[in-house]
């Protein structure tokens, strides 16, 4: 059979690139630490893996690193090619052929991608969970009520911990652990902490987490807890938690696994990869990401934009980031300063994992929206919760910040922003079990108040599905069907 | 490439699978209503898919019935060979192929190997989220400490909906859509409603759950109503429901998903074919599965027997079955009248997902654990806290349920009843947030009495993590760090 030369051929490829030899010809560069280089996203300075503060802030100016890969730069242009870039094809010959491997690492979609992502010394370091090759689901319904031809979700809630987050956590958890660190930290009661404290437990490393005393979500501490972390309470605000927590790494042989560690982007730019790959590398028209501390529409407009650079791609999706109306200092920044500076907000909203007043990567979202050509806007807690029920009636289901997704794109199309010809994909970034207790208030009418739900009333009556209480014979159940489907 | 032509080859085999008709040779047997009867496993009643009653009873003794294929039956002995039955090669080959296919159908763990599933007329019926294909995780610590070498986590809990009852609703859902139903129901308050929910929602059914009057969970029922199911509830206690249930499908054309149905085991099969498939065919030594209402294990058993009779794989693991002390109908059964029959028990335990007192599947469940020479025995709710802890010190995480599995490990490795040259495969049914509660309540300290810690209160004292209130200083917050290692 023709597969079973193929198979032979491959696992030998395969086997070369686990033991980090590069593969016949250009098809992967050699992985070493000089390979990737850390830029300043401020001043431009650029500095080695290994030269970077505790904090991950640039020496000169405070600002955020982002990782770089200086070896793929084209050289002289077209005429003088680079015969270090990876080459475009071998490439996705590779990613495809490893989707049947039986190593563990390529069972990741995150380090199937290794190649675009050489960030360790040897990738027998990689810490990983299984993250990644998440569902891309078609959203028929939604497709036809709002006139668009092709819209998919593509659910990072999925992941093994229930959010995006573990895209980035296994790279960055891999980074500590190949430099000997013992102890990872954040300052998160959300889904960074749960994602920190499994991959850091699946390691073999210690976690602790930072929260501010007396203000715990004990729901969503438990998955930290669960997996071991140790978790401190601090007569602080969170804003003294990071302060804090800074403090300790400079000090302390700590690994600081918040926001500000750019390893954490390079895992999170891999859904790009598998998007594109879906879509038989055309890329979608349309990307549209929850805007919260804005890493994730950072880290996907990167991915996007190394694969159009690289040649994987013709050209990047617009991405637009879709904030809460009470949590849209990005917005504002785009109204008020053209996205040249942003001031903070204080931050409102019910949907948790976007309540950022202050987000750490506004300029590398920024910079994805403004050169792909997409859009920064707003949407109501009352949209938020309805976007919310009819991805639900896709029986996909998702914490609320992913349902502002879809309750932006209604308003680009609205605008007509949007053809109905074009291809449109919604992130979704965590999975409806992440925050039970919001859906359980929206149906059951604790959720918005009266201000918030003004003028949709009765859409939102139509959406709410309690539990009622009906007699116990099968007419009276019948009756209850009847009246549901109105 | 050698790639690139074996790919043409098999999308062709794809091509033509997907349109039903029968693949070269003896590839797959063609699809049609023929193709599979229901055996009553009480009676031995055989009847055909579309006669089966609306409870999915046997007409005759009222037992369940299990979904068979008479097309794979041996005929006359290995002289005879039976073109019909499929060619295990040529299968295994298929279904590794399909992991690199773009398929909807093909990225399902379930309907990956329809070809040992031909319950649907036509395939294009199907109702897929992508269920299966979940991970197989090593757990080196669990494996260490026990002094085994090989010990691994089949965790279902990575499903869409958080549980393993997506691989059995795909199935059934697809049934009932195939067949025509625009509703579909269950009694249940847990994973079961969830499951169905989203499937139906996926399909365009709408769905109904009945509860008991007043003794809602609401944790339970967010993702029901999550996806939109219409839930009632009655003034009766559980069986009630069942009872009335079973009344209003004899009525109403609504489709009963309760796990008497037995499309849903169909599904529920198919981790063994992905456990399988996972050791090159070699099957582990011993497969640990909780024990609630018992579809799983049935189900498990089926999958493992039919790998076994078609030739795929040597032979079957044993199979053991864990309960709670407090939920032990099939251990009880097996103690007391050696599995010939099974009385009912008040069930009480934490782990909610394995509280039934008169599981459904019992019958199957003794079978399997008979015919492959597995154990049936219980687990204290001490035991079960202290072994989720130690699956999430793994990174991993699951429901209480699934914890019975390690707890249960750790008593036949105490009995001797494992070598520790095995190879065991934990199955772990549910992910940590479909019930956080329980983790937050072991951690706090209000999960166990008294009664049930002593002479444990040393052990689960030091896995307590609760969140310690620390001065915001980093020398306090470094004491915290180095108090909590010990």
């Amino acid at each position: 059979m023709g597969g079973a030369l193929s198979l032979a051929v491959w696992r030998d490829l395969l086997r070369r690139c686990a033991k980090n030899r590069p593969l016949a010809g250009n098809l992967v560069t050699a992985m070493n630490d000089n390979l990737h280089q850390l830029r300043c996203i401020g001043c431009g300075a650029r500095i080695s893996g290994g030269e970077a503060r505790p904090d991950f802030r640039c020496a000169e100016c405070g600002e955020l690193f982002e990782v770089e890969y200086p070896g793929w730069a084209k050289r002289g242009g077209q005429s003088a090619p680079n015969h270090d870039r990876p080459n475009p094809g071998a490439l996705k010959w590779l990613w495809r052929e490893r989707r049947c491997s039986s190593e563990e690492l390529d069972h990741s979609g995150v380090w199937r991608f290794r190649e675009l992502l050489p960030i360790l010394e040897s990738f027998g370091n990689a810490v990983t969970l299984r993250e990644g090759n998440t569902p891309l689901y078609r959203l028929k319904r939604a497709a036809k009520a709002l006139g668009i031809d092709q819209l998919y979700a593509k659910h990072q809630g999925m992941n093994p911990t229930g959010s995006f987050k573990d895209t980035g956590m296994t790279a960055a958890l891999s980074v500590a652990k190949e430099r000997g660190f013992e102890w990872v930290a954040c300052a998160s009661t959300g889904n960074t902490s749960a994602a920190m404290a499994a991959y850091a437990a699946r390691a073999g490393l210690k976690s602790l987490v930072l929260i501010p005393d007396g203000k715990i979500a004990w729901g969503k501490l438990s998955q930290a807890m669960d997996y071991g972390a140790v978790t401190c309470q601090l007569k602080a605000d969170f804003d003294g938690c990071l302060t804090l927590l800074t403090e300790i790494v400079n000090e302390a042989p700590i690994y600081l696994l918040n926001s500000v560690n750019p390893y954490r982007l390079e895992g999170q730019k891999t859904p790009a990869f598998e998007i594109a790959e879906a879509f038989d590398w055309n890329v979608p028209d349309h990307l549209i990401v929850p805007g919260g501390n804005l890493g994730n529409s950072s880290a996907l407009g990167k991915g996007f934009r190394e694969l159009h650079e690289l040649g994987l791609t013709a050209r990047m999706p617009k991405i637009s980031v879709i904030q809460a109306v009470g949590a849209n200092p990005l917005v504002r920044s785009f109204t008020d300063h053209n996205a040249e500076r942003m001031e903070p907000v204080e931050a409102h909203t019910r949907a948790t994992a976007i309540r950022i007043g202050n987000p750490a990567s506004w300029r590398k979202a920024a910079r994805a929206i403004q050169e792909t050509g997409g859009w920064c806007l707003d949407v109501s807690e009352a949209e938020i919760a309805i976007a919310k029920t009819e991805i639900g009636a896709e029986g996909l289901g998702c914490e609320p910040a992913s349902a502002v997704t879809l309750a932006g794109l209604k308003k680009l199309r609205a605008a007509g922003r949007i053809a109905s010809g074009e291809t449109v994909v919604l992130v979704l970034t965590g999975h409806t079990l992440k925050d039970a207790d919001y859906t359980i208030d929206f149906h059951r009418g604790t959720l918005l108040t009266a201000e918030e739900s003004v003028g949709r009333e009765a859409e939102i009556a139509g959406l709410q599905r309690n539990a009622r209480v009906v007699d116990a014979t099968p007419a009276a159940v019948l009756a209850a069907l009847k009246d549901s489907v109105g």
